[in-house]
């Protein structure tokens, strides 16, 4: 079977934000597709990726990218598929660039935008997850399950002060 | 039939930008249900309404919200469902603070968010019916039509001193 | 007797950052409850926390948290007790998001909002001691005379090239 | 009997935004005090009004400024009262400089921050009379009625399409 | 003969900025070629145009976008020609955005992004000139007698109070 | 005789700051007093020091500050005498708040605003020598051979990769 | 006699805001020269202006310039005298960027910045009639009846509900 | 033969972030020369190099500076021949302020900016290059291998956890 999920970047050392989002569609047994590809250096192999992503069997494209991240709202330019948006982290603006650059997106081509760096990159996984779970109970269950147990571990241990 | 969006904000005033939603929502003919929800006025129908969007058959919410915009953050709290935010731009600050409040979600819990303003409230309705299409084919080809059109009409004028 | 003050943050984290609350309250000898209580992950026990702080005998309510702070808007979204937000500063931007969600409160529902940080921290410790002393004249002597201590050591240490 | 609450700003000009914190204090019938005490241009006045407002009888004051807002972090310097600081919107900066410049108090010494302009403003009166019913349970009953028929608007009127 | 710079923008909207690029080129006497072309709507079309305008003729793009402002980024992929880049001003944030998504490019694609707006515009038709001058003398004597009279005019006009 | 420039600042943690003020005032032979003056923790000490320091001799006031930084301001409110401000680099927001509270200060009483950081101050302890130099032709001299000596010295190492 | 303050500027539109400089300068008596020199369309006269403004008697120089507003610190790079620097808003990103411009200059160059706008400007004229008061008692005496005034003012409307 | 591309910066330390422009001119075999020239330290070698730029053979400039950079827009001030500006990344603003000192430039006086440090120097060569390939078909196929080597890479290593 093709995986569901598209994970993107547009370079290797996004995936130190990226494999959060690889965490979580593990832990619920989604099935995704790593991939760098570039929208300023590959910007061939970008359409190509994104036109082909539908009929190739994907459902939701996950896209990560820094500075002037143009990945995933190129991506979503090119196909029907849900888009979401993860700014990584930039060196000199701390990602304020990579925000704007992947949430203003102009009527008519949307991009779902995560936080900034990995707890972006873990809730688009998740996010990827709530949205084929909108048609898969099994999978609803085990988001429910995995969010029930995040609020237990919280509820059991209410005090900061232990360790 | 139940909806299969719930398209809900902080205020009324909100409507002037969420009505976009609406507007592509109705161009693909996919239901919606309209409804004023406050996170800081009325928390306990938030908890309610996001709680039971679920079984009542919404597939997917929406949330609108200015300043500090907890709405769509809160509602993504209480369900599993997919939930968009879209940030109305502010009076003081232009939305920033709407933006900032809406998007930089801790890890866990997942809100997708699309630009300030009309644009974005546009955009959340048509990413509500793409995340519905992944599994509809019918709705992912008209979807497809109306980003055809979209580009037809900016291929058909293609000189901006025309009127 | 119940504690005066009730210190939540949204993660064990955020003690590093709160424990500066818990320090000029223990000075002023204001007692105070801790505990993690997370609006997003743990969003039932923030309500019902906030609907029986009042009952419980509470006084005033200190939140702090990072990101999309959403943590004291919505306490106060919960209860008629003050509420004073802490901003906690966050990885990518320093604390900027934590500020404005946590300032940036529609109209009708407060949270009176200390710095970014634990210098915030230690004056929302600081502002819910002042408050209780509205109506405790001991309490406002004592400080009265930690106010009077503070500027005493900065008086005593005028020239900022001794050790 | 003396006004509980000081409402004072730096300039008549402020008056705008700050008379939205007098619609709150009327509402709920608590006493307050109007003055225009400038920081920059009336210090010693301001020293003065500080440093006497707890033994004329003030509770909490409320301070308004934009810009480099210094009025309500210099009135907290000389008196052991709570203050809560309003923002005002700035012409250039739309209120930012006037939320840094309030919100960003040293250790030591707190200002409880509301949000830019009316709801700010609007805010701080509220707040001031949650601070004043921690001892005055008709007034704490006010405030929960004023809340309970705030929600009730909002619940009266869930449609946003409706005028 | 082809039009030695294309001057292409992201909506018809965009003109209105734009048009101060066409302005110099026009009393400058360089040739330009207008046309809408969307990165985000006709994403084809922008690939298309980027990688044949080298051998159409044209030595220099100029591209104007607002928002998540793409167009100049992704032209610049698709060409090894130089590309400039204007931030139009955005609703929501001024252009902010506009200018962060275009000058944030990553190593190894580059666009040469001018100021936020009309005067942004304007002079990305001129540095277009400047680029053309380096291999014309005759052009490059029209730009020195432009700046020359640009430079008079301010002197001959030395005093503000006068109309 | 007097120092003729008051070096104050709100902490002795700024003294990192603040002592390239001292240097440059060193280098050119300049007399100053060194002080910590609180404008939170000691504000009748800054009123007093502030209303004397003119008929003490002083010439120029020099006031870091950090975050909220109201130093400089409530000195200028203070006195007649020119004061100069220098925004200490704060640790979230790295000195944005200290800019902006120091710098956009109300029409009538005025902070002379430098750079932010060490910068900063050497600049605000050269420009304190150059209003003094104003009717000082020696020091103007020794101000002229400074900046001589900087403008050799850039010029003797014209080539960055030479250590 | 020569004027004692250059009061120069980089466009005549930005008379608007620096005529708020002349104002306070005409109230006490100080003679000033008005005069467009902008630092990118006249830099020559701009180098000349500030090389010769010590020997035409010039004692300070007031510059005001918006967006990348190298004026002031241009000017200063070329004059041992004290240089003010007024921020003039500018139309898309409000001033920020002319302060930011002004501000941050580098160590061994520098520039007094006022606030943005109109406010700005007068306190650039008001704080070089300060520098000229260190030298003369009877300016310094005008000063102080010009800030006794300002107090007095504010003091005789206290309240900002009286038109 | 003369250098072509004239590579000056602000000071020394700028070289760590400017030898990326360096290091990709080298690779493209584009001479040129390298020099500190100051706005602010040395602005008459800044006028009298831009100046003569052109008669001494240079087809580009590039000029790196941080902070109050005005490096850039000086020297464009100086000249007919295309500018470049790179933001070098500053200490308290991490080059937010760079880029608008160089980006904001006003009408009529150019300036290309490319992103803030390393990233933007690599791509101020990579610019700089493709301006002088407009005319040199050489240096253009030299560009192109380059672009396509760089495509092929990430092509060749589409795989983020590979090391």
């Amino acid at each position: 079977m093709h995986a569901e999920v598209a994970l993107i970047m547009g370079s290797k050392s996004d995936w130190a934000t990226m494999e959060s989002a690889a965490e979580i569609m593990d832990e619920l047994g989604v099935s995704y597709h790593v991939e760098v590809v570039s929208a300023h250096r590959t910007p061939v192999k970008l359409a190509e990726f994104a036109e082909s992503a539908a009929e190739k069997g994907f459902k939701v494209i996950i896209g990560g990218a820094g500075g002037a991240a143009h990945l995933p709202g190129m991506v979503a330019a090119h196909t029907h598929l849900p888009v979401l948006g993860v700014p990584v982290q930039s060196k000199a603006l701390n990602g304020m660039d990579s925000l704007l650059s992947i949430a203003q997106m102009p009527k008519g081509v949307a991009v779902g935008t995560l936080a900034i760096g990995n707890a972006g990159a873990f809730n688009a996984g998740l996010l990827a997850c709530q949205i084929l779970a909108t048609n898969n109970t099994e999978l609803a269950n085990k988001i429910i399950a995995f969010r029930t147990k995040q609020t237990d571990t919280v509820l059991a241990n209410p005090d900061p002060r232990e360790a």
